[in-house]
């Protein structure tokens, strides 16, 4: 007797790990769109469940996006069940349009997910994203040009309405989870919208990743996905040193000049992100520019009066503390020079 | 009368901008190919210099790669001479071979800018590197995929034997100087090396970039570049704050488990490496995933003996400290369990 295929025990031994780290006995969910990455995954979640003792069940959900979406569903559900995931059921949403045609969808489908993971007290909901869709949203993201954060991908777990997201797939490829379907005897199904060059993602799939593999040579995904989770690292670690900052240097009347000039650049502009923030200004709106100038309140002041930032919000300079307030409310007179 | 071509005006910006943080009545240096870049460096140098009141010079490096490299290295210093700078001259490098071609020629032209620098006692070296060139620098570095620090590009400064180098072009574009350069009535030279596919810079100049700027939209050499400034601001701040942990966490006998513990791993992580390098192990050899395996002997001790590192050295765990230490003199016995 042969062991399963070695795509098999890949995404079997990936979703086994992930269980390890759930609460025991408590049901998981597979969300699963028929494509060969989410498809897999259910595979190896209807192994592995009952052999870590606990109920596994999965959800498709019909973006009603094209026709015949409800019978491809339909479909899906049936070939979930064979799999003996119980339940296995479809839901049905409505998207929207705002941020987009893949943003409205994607909080279509999570919200769905939500739903049904709280009414059958799932612990977990397993996703089947890949190292290939990690480095595609890593590329993604270099095209913002905004920082660590932009360039950290997607989480390998999350949790969002208290509903906790598993990515267990996320170390292996494309390639993988298409050959576990074969081998498992599934069909994916491939959605057509995975070939419209409309979509930025899938140009980058489709032409920019491999000219990044001609030019570079092959393993650019790879180092992408490896990018990703350090710079993740380090996102999270400047993230949280900020937070102490900010609060190592909040005044009953501000912000102290002398306690920000002092921490490394990258921690201090991102305490004055957070600090614009809180003091109103929309987190979307508010650019890298609008935090240099604020930066240059702190580190290379020659008396200028304010900073306007998006919001109707000002930063201004008071001798040794910075402010946040209103753009209306702003004093003109009682300016201090040091 | 009409101002500089803005082309031009942008060059000589950059370059006052440059000149402004340098001591004054200093001589000032740029390194220059004759390439378009360096070109329209030279000229705006010979502009800006006199006018912040210091000297200006030129040198060029003759590589001696190519039929003919003396005689075009003669052409370039004619060039810089007819802009007014003094001295202008070359300097003749013999390339190794160590490091690969690209890299041979890089420490070979180096070594002749710091003998050149230092004998003329100039305050600085100017360098044409480009928005472009910085672009293509983080792709490189993304191939790597080892963080932070591998996709900060190019500094705009840095030092090396006591010589000062800025790059003033690095925010502007190749369009930019190719333009200025027309508009002086320079005419740079095409290095045909910079058409040769042979090298993964211009694999990624001539293929990557433009895929993904047709995958991606305009504007990835300026997110490139802006990422890479936001990365090494990053890099900067967890190094010295990693710096700053690991004095912290060292004790007589060795690092103190419970301190690392509570790092973030970003943080721990560096610090770790940073150790086992002080410990012996080379750095271009010490990968991340040992040092993973050393932050499973603070974060997932499960009695493991020690992690083997590059360089015959050996990380191991007694109790609540790490130490470092080589691989044939650990002690077998004497072995501390909790």
């Amino acid at each position: 007797m042969t062991g399963p295929d070695p795509a098999v025990a890949a995404v079997r031994v990936a979703v086994r790990r992930t269980l390890a780290a759930l609460p025991p006995g408590e049901m998981v969910l597979a969300a699963c769109s028929g494509g060969a990455d989410s498809l897999a995954l259910a595979g190896a979640l209807a192994f592995e469940a009952p052999r870590s003792g606990r109920p596994a069940g999965a959800v498709t959900v019909d973006h009603g996006l094209q026709d015949g979406s409800g019978a491809r569903a339909d479909k899906v559900v049936r070939t979930l069940a064979d799999l003996g995931l119980d339940p296995a059921g479809s839901v049905a949403v409505t998207v929207g349009t705002e941020g987009g045609p893949e943003n409205a969808a994607r909080d279509a489908r999570y919200e769905a997910l939500d739903t049904v993971a709280t009414r059958l007290r799932a612990s977990a909901v397993l996703l089947g994203h890949t190292r290939d869709d990690q480095a595609e949203t890593v590329l993604l993201g270099l095209a913002r040009g905004s920082g660590a954060r932009s360039l950290a991908g997607m989480p390998p777990s999350f949790a969002r309405a208290q509903v906790r997201y598993e990515r267990p797939v996320l170390g292996l490829d494309r390639a993988t989870t298409r050959r576990a379907c074969l081998a498992m005897g599934l069909e994916p199904w491939d959605d057509p919208h995975n070939d419209d060059p409309a979509y930025t993602r899938v140009r980058v799939r489709h032409e920019a990743l491999p000219a990044l593999e001609k030019s570079l040579g092959p393993g650019v995904a790879e180092a992408l996905a490896r990018t990703a989770r350090l710079l993740r690292d380090d996102a999270d670690a400047l993230d949280a040193i900020a937070a102490q900052a900010l609060a190592g240097a909040t005044r009953d009347d501000g912000l102290d000049v002398t306690a920000l000039a002092a921490l490394p650049r990258a921690v201090r502009t991102r305490v004055l992100r957070t600090a614009a923030v809180e003091a109103g200004s929309p987190p979307g709106t508010l650019a890298a520019v609008h935090v240099d100038e604020v930066d240059r309140l702190v580190t290379a002041w020659r008396g200028q009066r304010h900073v306007d930032l998006p919001g109707g919000l000002r930063a201004f300079r008071r001798c040794e503390r910075l402010q946040f307030g209103p753009a209306e409310a702003m004093p003109h007179a009682r300016r201090h020079h040091k």
